[in-house]
């Protein structure tokens, strides 16, 4: 099984997209182009996600509601700049009755919509316009809310996950009363990204606002969360944006504040997608198969009893039942969510003991107990953890009175461990330049688009930049490279421009991205 | 507050919307005909029923998917009843881009689709595609998934939750290698409806098949769950269908079977919705406002220190906070979906002790803690049941040593009481008629639609029916009454048929229905 997984080195987007068929997470949707279908192990993944952003939301005072999935043409074009960045490419709502003609179906062209309406690609516009009715008092705001829902922007080039037709998000709406407030939850919420990241994902990110070119349409500022993939290109995993009162005053959402006065409401927007998945995928998995954090695991640990006959796998079934109980009987706590520990009892007696190990290899299963006769005889088990794939993971003799509790703390070592080989990897794969033919270098550009630069090509590149939309142009056209963000934890000392010999505020970061 | 509620008795109609907005519960969009924004309150309620149905789904075997939202048109082709049924009244999607032609957005007419795209209004149709991929062995079968996702259906006629364009629900696809475990899914799945509507929604169902006219349009049998509303009126409130070979066969889904021959696949298909929502009001609310069972409350416990000065405030506010603490330290449990007790500390004190009552009552809250001066004294509080409101439901002078244990055992209390009391309900409004003059007497039809009937008009009506869909029709025309179901644990005798005089297998539910 593992066979048909591509080498990483051989060729990394086909590396990703067998991981996420022999992994089982998503297809591409026949008859619908650009659509995904996201199968039960994928989904399983995006609800791990959803339970723990969502209660960081909560926690953080956000409640959830949910608006409508079509917006009216006519909303778009109250705010010019989302008219400029989202209504363009989108699914179009013209008619809404189809008929019955000589057994063939067809639309009918008497049901056509006065106004066309556009399946969302983000809900500012019609949330801004509900809001117009919600906020009339300073006692009205803030206003915190958060959607989960399914959007659509028609991409032409699409890639499981991390760019598709529709797919599934949520989506942060709030309402200030004054600037700060709004500026302070914006920066809240994409620490809240953050946090998500590295403690669920163990995935490290960096966090700081994005340069003008690289922001929301309709945001006064953009702070995002950033990843290196393995293949050292940059992943956007989560946007935080402050919104200033750009919404506020297309929808006309006035509120009366403290001293009577009439004042446009400050709006802020955050969002992370099922494009986490294609993230998560990219920063642990291996040539072997998946690699999953055992917070967001959907399985934690599957239990392999053997023997050759039933003689010999009565004992190890049972003692498989035995730990499957213990480690489901655990005291449940915030780190599994407060769900109990995942187990699976594998009996596929009639398939190699490799071919079993491999199933749970492929699809990320973090801890793998293996039980077999002479196990039974020390009353003891083989525990397997699959971020250290081979013997090298491999503890014998774990003792069976012992084993949940050493298997529980073992799953928390590895989310651990997970996040700290990612943290290493990016860090050795960032670089600071000072000159134009460094960062030359670093950034190769194909004449053939389709070659694949060797898997440990590119890195995150800090240099000097002007600070101008012009500069930042013109390294985009020439080198393929964008500047990612303005890290808040990144150096701040000036400089000179590498590419324009201006002086520099900062160093930023530079990087190819999906 | 309580006062903008119209009462029950004076109009139904009126007394369910005015709740839904008192409760802040939901709104009609604004610019979308027929489609509604769940406002946070509504979203919680169904976060609650997500939660509790989503952990019996997957107690039973089922995972969780996603699928895509368009349908290409030709798929509902495929399926003759699925054409007939839903193929009529929904959205189309034809362009896929918009433009800007002197500053005015527009649908850009080179950007057509060459297949229109439907939203779903149901996903079967590219489920059943999806599964042709997906089962080619027994060793694939069953397939059990369910998909939690937004439908639309252009509805003329709209009423928030209970009939909207656009609806939350879950849809479970099950596909099975026998007709006879494709059966039983069926079976189980309503028994889980069942169980899910009386011990969360504490709402009382009827169980049973749909006659024929009331079926799903592609179903070979479809099962119910049937409330009564307190007008008397029955509510639809989800339904699981056998789809028998239908599916299979417009998707040519075949598998081989264990003696290696080709057949094709059994399915069923079962949905419920945010419709619940209405149901779950509609069951249990007054006059003063919603109620809601503990389970599905968002909130648990308002509790009002009081006091007329900040030197009383102060120990009534300790009092409050200690007992809040107490109440979410408490252990987590099935009952509460092992999630903390949901307790908010009321601190309006510039309001009057009464208007901070009332707004709890209109929400909904299921206990109101009240600690003032005297209570301190006392080292007690008084606790307030919201099922049974106004001094009947009040019990002062609980020790505060013990309250918290108290209150979560009143918890528990009054979701049984909420289920007793709607159960007898339902009862004194459910009789059986033998002449079809009695029938005539009990739905009785104005020749105005929009008069209301008085509240207490309706009823459950079981009668013999001669079996026919001719004697269906007619009743449903002549007196716009429908068979709810064949209940399961109704009477079974045979007899005569009230309307045709032809023989009776055995008496069905007649009801008016939303």
């Amino acid at each position: 099984m593992a066979d048909a997984i591509t080498a990483r080195a051989k060729n990394y987007s086909e590396w990703y997209l067998d991981i996420i068929k022999a992994a089982g997470l998503a297809q591409n949707a026949e008859g619908v182009k650009g659509c995904m279908v996201i199968k039960p192990t994928g989904y399983a993944l995006w609800e791990k996600m959803q339970r723990g952003l969502d209660g960081m939301f909560k926690a953080t005072g956000h409640v959830n509601a949910y608006f409508p999935l079509f917006i009216p043409k006519g909303y778009f074009q109250k705010e010019e700049q989302m008219a400029e960045g989202f209504a363009k490419e989108c699914a179009v709502v013209t008619h809404y009755r189809l008929r019955s003609v000589d057994g063939k179906i067809e639309v009918d062209p008497t049901a056509k919509l006065e106004e066309e309406l556009i399946v969302r690609p983000t809900s500012e516009t019609i949330i801004w316009r509900t809001y117009k009715d919600w906020i009339q008092s300073y006692r009205d705001l803030p206003l915190l809310i958060n959607q989960w829902a399914n959007v659509v922007r028609w991409e032409m080039r699409t890639r499981l996950f991390l760019r598709t037709a529709e797919f599934l998000w949520q989506e942060g709406h709030t309402a200030h009363a004054t600037q700060k407030e709004a500026e302070a939850e914006t920066l809240q919420m994409v620490r809240v990204y953050q946090k998500f990241a590295e403690d669920y994902m163990a995935m490290p990110v960096l966090v700081g606002p994005k340069t003008e070119g690289q922001r929301f349409p309709g945001a006064v500022e953009t702070l995002c969360i950033e990843a290196m993939m393995q293949d050292g290109k940059a992943l956007q995993a989560g946007t935080s944006h402050f919104l200033g009162q750009n919404f506020a005053k297309a929808f006309d959402v006035t509120f009366k504040n403290e001293q009577n006065k009439e004042e446009f409401a400050w709006a802020t927007s955050w969002g992370v997608s099922t494009r986490l998945i294609g993230g998560l995928i990219m920063t642990h998995s291996d040539d072997n198969g998946l690699v999953v954090p055992p917070r967001l695991a959907p399985l934690h640990v599957a239990i392999c009893p053997l023997g050759r006959n039933d003689a010999e796998r009565g004992p190890s079934i049972a003692a498989a039942e035995k730990l499957a109980a213990e480690l489901r009987a655990l005291p449940r706590d915030d780190f599994f969510g407060y769900e109990p520990i995942s187990v699976k009892i594998d009996t596929m007696f009639d398939k190699q003991p490799g071919f079993r190990y491999a199933e749970y290899e492929v699809r990320g299963v973090p801890v793998r107990v293996e039980i077999g006769p002479k196990d039974i005889e020390k009353a003891a088990c083989a525990v397997a953890r699959r971020d250290t794939p081979g013997k090298e993971g491999k503890q014998f003799g774990v003792p069976l009175a012992t084993a949940a509790e050493h298997i529980a703390k073992l799953l928390r070592d590895i989310q651990q461990a997970l996040f700290d080989r990612a943290k290493k990897y990016r860090d050795l794969r960032t670089v600071t330049v000072n000159t134009i033919d460094e960062f030359r270098d670093l950034f190769p550009v194909r004449t053939d688009d389709n070659e694949e630069l060797p898997v440990e090509a590119l890195k995150f590149v800090y240099a000097h930049w002007d600070g101008t939309r012009e500069t930042e142009d013109r390294v985009q056209k020439e080198f393929k490279a964008t500047i990612r963000c303005l890290p808040f934890d990144g150096p701040t000392e000036p400089g000179t421009c590498i590419f324009s010999g201006k002086p520099s505020a900062r160093r930023v970061v530079f990087a190819r991205a999906y």
